[in-house]
């Protein structure tokens, strides 16, 4: 059986909406949706989601993140987390270190919904 | 002369930044983009937005727009004036009534930040 809307990830709802100009979002998939966006809406998860999308093969290790940004380890762990518990990022540990990898197709929905039907 | 990115307004970073897959974001050009996120990130305006960018021409009057919430007609106003001051939506006043119309420009350039060189 299919999942209700109420049942989906914020994710899982992006890649089941039609685009946003192809027909009204309901209130039940407008939620999840908001909240997608609202872990993109901050400078620093934003350049985070990009520095490790824009890395070989889309995957950055913890270690190669800190040098970016002028915050803790600690602080810049929690963004990633947020990153990761909104479907954004994938990660794995290896060794001693922490693997993020950007969940592309989530970026590519969530694309879809945002621009289809409007070219 | 073009305009340096200290200069642009959060639609026209998002037009002229390379997918965030391709090159990570600077925090220059994080800050407008964030904001412009910040505007959709909310289930209202997602709503609001999904809501005039499917009417018949991608423009939907005021009053058509009043019966699909439980919100004030001020309210409503006020959340119309957020998109259009972030650049998602255009405005012009014809009669007594205010027709929105979507910037489909606009929302195109976000989805090729977002989901560009991901497929």
């Amino acid at each position: 059986m299919s999942k209700s809307v109420l049942e989906l990830t914020p994710v899982e709802t992006v890649a089941c909406c039609s685009p946003l100009a192809r027909q009204p979002l309901s209130p039940e998939q407008a939620v999840p949706i908001a909240s997608l966006l609202k872990a993109l809406a901050d400078p620093v998860l934003l350049r985070l989601l990009s520095l490790v999308a824009s890395h070989a093969d889309g995957e950055a290790c913890v270690c190669d993140l800190n040098d970016a940004f002028d915050l803790s380890q600690p602080t810049i762990s929690h963004h990633l987390k947020v990153l990761h518990e909104a479907g954004l990022l994938d990660r794995t540990k290896r060794g001693v270190w922490v693997y993020y990898a950007v969940r592309r197709v989530a970026l590519a929905d969530l694309a879809d919904l945002l621009g289809g039907t409007t070219r």
